[in-house]
Parts: C-alpha cells; structure tokens; sequence
C-alpha cells in the first residue's frame, strides 16, 4: 500500500505527502503533463529547478509512440525520459475516449483507432495495467470510461458499473503481475458517475471495496458548470477515505486548484499551465496577462514580481512579447517554466496555509488577485 | 581600436583572441546566430553552459522588430535578451539583398520591403550604423551589398565599388557617432568581389585604406563550389592585414570551417547548427546523424560519447528520436544544444591544436571522421 499521511487538515483541506520510490510527493500536489514523456517545451533540469515532485504522462500516448517494446529495453519511462522523481499515468480511458474515432466499448473493454495512423487496437484492464507495467509508472491508473458531459442518466449509470468491472478487472491483474523495474508500483481507481450524485455515491463505494492506493474522480471539467463541478467534488470527497490520496483529474484553472483543495482534493494535473503558456497566456499573482499585448511592448518589468522562477529572474515582459510576435520557440519554454512554477508555487502556499490552520481566508484573498484578468486587463 | 592578439600561428593558421566590453572572445571563434536576439530554440543559460562567448544577431529583423526604440528603452539589445557576454551584428546587407523583394540600389542606400508587412524601408549606410548604436552590439558591421552567385564580373565590380563607398561613409557615420549605453562599440568593413580574384583585391585594398577593427569575408557560402570557396579565402586572407581578425560570414559545416581556419579565418557565424538541429540532423565527432532514423529506435546510447553537452549528458538517442517523431519542442532544444557545443568544441580544440603546432595533421583526421556521414549512415 501507498504510504499517505494527512499531516494537517483545515476544515475540509488537507495537507500530507505520499512516498513512493522516487520520492516524496507533498499534497496538495500539481502533476505537470507530459504527454508523450515530456513536459511540452521545458527540459527534466527546469522541470526539477521549479521543484517538481510528481510528473503525468498518457499510457495511451506512449502505448502508441514509442511502444512499449521501446519503454521496456530503455528501462521504463523514468530512464527513458531520464526523470528521477515520481511518474504517475492515466490510463489511457480519457484519450480512448476524446482523441480516437470509431470505438466499440464492450465488457472486457474498448477497441479504437489510432489517432496518428487509424490502425485498431484493443485496450482491456488487464491489457493497460501490462502496458503501465512496461512504462514503469510509480502511479498507474485503471482503465475507465470517462462520461461526456451532458450525459443521460440511464448511460452513466452502465458506465458507472462498467468502469466499477474494469477496477476490479484491473485491481486483479495489479495482484497477479509484477513491477519490471525493481521499484514499487501503486495503483488508482477512478470514480465516476458524471454530476449525479447518487451514480457518485454508487461508484465510490465499488472502487472502495476493491482497496486502491488511492481514488481519482473522473468525469469532470468536461464542460459542466463550474458550480457543479465544486458540488460534486464536495459531495464526491465526503465519500472518499480520509487515509488515500483524493485526485481530480484534469483540473483546471488556478482557482479551480484552490476551490478543489478546499473542499477535500490532494492532487491535480491540467495542462492549462503549458498549453495556455504556448498560447502566450501568463498566469501571474496579478491576474492573467497576455503576452501579445501591444501594452507589453516597452514593458520592462518582469512577468511576476512575487515569482522567482527562470524566466521572471531573468527576463522581462517585452522581450516575452516580442519572442511570441517573432514566433520564436524561447518564448514557449520561457511562458511554460513560469506558469509550471506558478502552479507549483499554489500548491506549496496552500500547503504552508493549510498547516498554518487559514487556508480558507488565504484563499479567498489570492483568487481575487489571481483572477483579476478582467479588472487589470480589460482588453484581454 | 578593438585589442586583437594573434598569440600563435600553425603557417596559417592562427590562435588569439580580442577583448570588447562584454569580455573576452577566444579565436578561432564560432558565433551562435540569434537572429531576433535569441538563438533559436536555446536559452540564454545553456549558451553560457556550452561556453558561447559571442552571439551574431541581425541588424535587419531587429530594426523591423522590436525597432530600435524598443531596444534604446530596454538599454540595448544586451540588456533586453539578458545577455553579458559579447555580440556582433551584421549590417542587414544580406539580408535586404536575400528576403525582401522590390529593393532598389542607389549610392546613397537600399530600399526594400519588409519581409513582414510589405512596409517600405531605406538602409543607408549612416543608418545602419545608428541602428547598431540602438542595438549596442560590441561589433558592428558596414553596410554592404551582398552578391549572388554567379554573378557577371561587371556587376561584381560595380558592386565592390559601392560596398567601398559605403564603407567610408560607414566608418565617417561611426567616427562621427558614440555609443549609446556606456561601453565600447567596434566596426568591422565587409570585403565583397564574388569569386574574382582582382576584384577581392580591389576591395580589401579599399577596406584596409579605412583601417576597421576587423575585417570580414561576405559574398560567399552563396551557392559557388566549396573548392571555389576555400581558394577565394586563402587569396583574400593573404592580402588581409596580421593583426586584425578576420570573419568569413555564413559559413559552414564543421569541415569548412575547419578549412578557412586552416587558411587564416579567425570568426565565423552558421545557422547551420541550429537550424539542422531542429531538422533533426545532429554532428558528431563520427559523423552527421539523422535522429529520424528507424535505426536509433531503441538505441540507448549518447549521440555523442566524446560529448558533454546537457543532451548528451542526459538523453539517448532513442529518447531524441522519439521526441522527433512525436513532434515534442524538447526535439529542438536538446538537438540545437549539442550542435552548438560541437561547433564551440570544434572551434576550442583547433585553437588547441594551433597552439600546440599540429592543428594540419589534426584537422586532416578530425575531417574523416566528421564528415562520415555516407559511411556510417548510408541511408541517409
């Protein structure tokens, strides 16, 4: 089992760390993505200079490129990408489910295209944990299906009890199989049931009888309301043990981390902070900014005076711009380590606020200040 | 006048260095480009890391962006791209001649059009200078016309003429001029004449009359035969004064650079390093490889054992080839840093070898196993 310590609560928030064999992972925890085992346009060096403990990467991705014949002579993922901290992996449900065409979902799993070259494959439970086996991932995943949104009730609930058969599936091929690598591996369960509370209610107890290392909720940030994405997170928590690490995948914005951790949540992975940073969007204690501003131009402070990070110590607001307007590859690498560093750095200081007993008057503090884009930059 | 020491010479090969502001710059001396003040795809830090001691930036594309009022505000290009060490900019006579149509020669200038928006520009040569003022480059380049190649001797002729001209007028604007941001600024005169013998010697006799700090080698490396090209160095190199360095422009692949250091060049500047690094292709001390290559699918080894670069150090081959063929942006930082730091190392040993008085027998060695290519990867 997972070693997880809630080392201090503040109300419904929570502070603590897990260990895996790569290290510690304090929570609550932002997972950078790196889809294809790499964080997109930031190196392993940054990644640990912003002090990342935990990296995401996609086992439907890498399944498919390299492949794990490829994952398996290099020596798992962490020596392939050369990461030597924790390495978590979904299981491939999400990407079935969003990226690939013409998929047949049936009780022993989901057959699909590839969205690189068509070709079909098949993914079982069993068939994913093998592949997380060969990716030598400290986390892995069980493969679920992740509901749309909005989804009638009729279909969450058999995909509901179809994702609580592949825990299960999946939860016994965990048992019967062994890490390839010499390290520990540990393994999720995801919960499902979309925004229907009783579905909520149905598929966390499944997934709390079949014993996992820890539970995701999946099935949100997929386009509901953000009201009722808290709610369900809230109701969704108050199910959940209070001994497991608590992972709400996919989220999200800044404040969504914030109003996620308060009600219960102790991981979290988006690619918000690099995709929105190649995009030239810039997460900042001051709101967001656009960095393609003609405002920027002869702009010469740093990004974030509050941010110490590579790219703020550094460089300043005008060169930012001007490295998007000439289209220059710096100006991702620069826009991702600041925003990676700005979500790592809410996470630590809602840590500090928890075990300091005021997260909550922090908090609703800091979202209004890191929410400001309208107020500061209207124009955006 | 820009302090230059030639320290030690194999016949004509010579090892010195100079001195500007921003420190010192050991010759044979690589300089990475960074055209719009970043050299593509790496960060101010790894340039420091791989021992970049000048960078090349381009008059042309940072007149038309930032503009020069931007860098006046930012306190020179130095201080907007957060660089110490030395630059050099060249005049945006190559690149007039080579991006933008519809320009028009008079003896008091060039107009073109932006290759950007179509906007209508004038270069003159006095111009150009203050523009490099804006800039604050430590060295500076004279406006000059670039010729194509073939070209008719008439032309050539006529040309070198008015590259003279604007020479003078080039070196009366920076006499008459000072710089902008407290530390000195030099200027190095272009010599042109295509491939004809009498007309390099018109214009280096023309050049020298105006007594630069340095003095480089332009029109070539556009297109003529390599053997062409070396022969054309070591008859310009013969005429050009000992104690000033001398800079052949835009050349080369290893190998070439290596043969007009053997021929008495003393600067050089490349996109080839970084642009072939971002097409995948990666030099090594066993010749050039093509990380898309099937065959380094599940090649765990060093792209370059007798390598120290961040790349090198960290990743395999199979793990570049992946990013590669998975399109990732680390692909080209991770490739353009170990050519950078191959082209530097190239340049330090030859320095070496000077010094030490075999840098023939060397560089006679150095040259088959660099330029391997066709044995080692025939495919390719």
């Amino acid at each position: 089992m997972l070693k997880f310590f809630v080392t201090s609560k503040d109300k419904k928030a929570r502070a603590g760390y897990f260990e895996t064999d790569h290290g510690t992972v304090e929570t609550p925890a932002f997972m950078p993505v790196g889809t294809q085992g790499t964080v997109k346009a930031v190196n392993q060096k940054y990644l640990e200079e912003i002090k990342t403990q935990i990296v995401l990467s996609n086992t439907y991705h890498l399944y498919l490129r390299p492949g794990t014949e490829v994952l398996e002579k290099a020596g798992g993922l962490h020596r392939f990408m050369n990461w030597q901290k924790s390495i978590l992996t979904d299981s491939g449900g999400f990407q079935v489910f969003s990226l690939s065409d013409l998929r047949k979902v049936k009780p022993e799993g989901v057959e699909f295209k590839s969205h690189l070259d068509g070709s079909t494959h098949f993914f079982s439970p069993e068939k994913v944990v093998g592949i997380q086996r060969s990716i030598g991932s400290d986390i892995m995943l069980v493969l679920d299906e992740c509901t749309p949104y909005p989804c009638e009730y009729e279909y969450v609930l058999n995909s509901a009890k179809l994702t609580s058969s592949w825990a299960a599936m999946s939860k016994e091929a965990f048992e019967k199989s062994l890490p390839l690598y010499g390290h520990k591996q540990f393994m999720f369960g995801i919960i499902q049931g979309s925004i229907y509370g009783d579905l909520r209610e149905l598929s966390t107890a499944d997934l709390i009888k079949l014993d996992f290392d820890g539970y995701a909720i999946g099935g949100l940030a997929v386009g509901e309301p953000v009201e009722i994405m808290y709610d369900t997170v809230d109701f969704t928590t108050s199910m959940m043990p209070e001994d497991k690490p608590r992972y709400l995948m996919g989220v999200g914005r800044p404040e969504n981390l914030l109003e996620a951790i308060k009600r219960g949540v102790d991981m979290f992975d988006c690619v918000m902070p690099t995709r929105n940073g190649r995009n030239a969007y810039l997460f900042t204690s001051n709101g967001v900014l656009s960095m393609r501003n003609a405002k920027y131009k002869d702009d010469f402070s740093a990004i974030d005076d509050n941010c110490n990070c590579y790219t703020c110590t550094n460089f300043s607001k005008a060169y930012l711009r001007h490295l998007f307007i000439a289209g220059e590859i710096l100006a991702l690498e620069l826009a991702s380590i600041h925003n990676l560093n700005f979500y790592l750095s809410l996470m630590r200081t809602s840590r500090e606020k928890i075990i300091e007993g005021n997260f909550s008057e922090w908090k609703s503090e800091i979202v209004k200040s890191i929410s400001l884009k309208n107020k500061i930059n209207p124009e955006e």
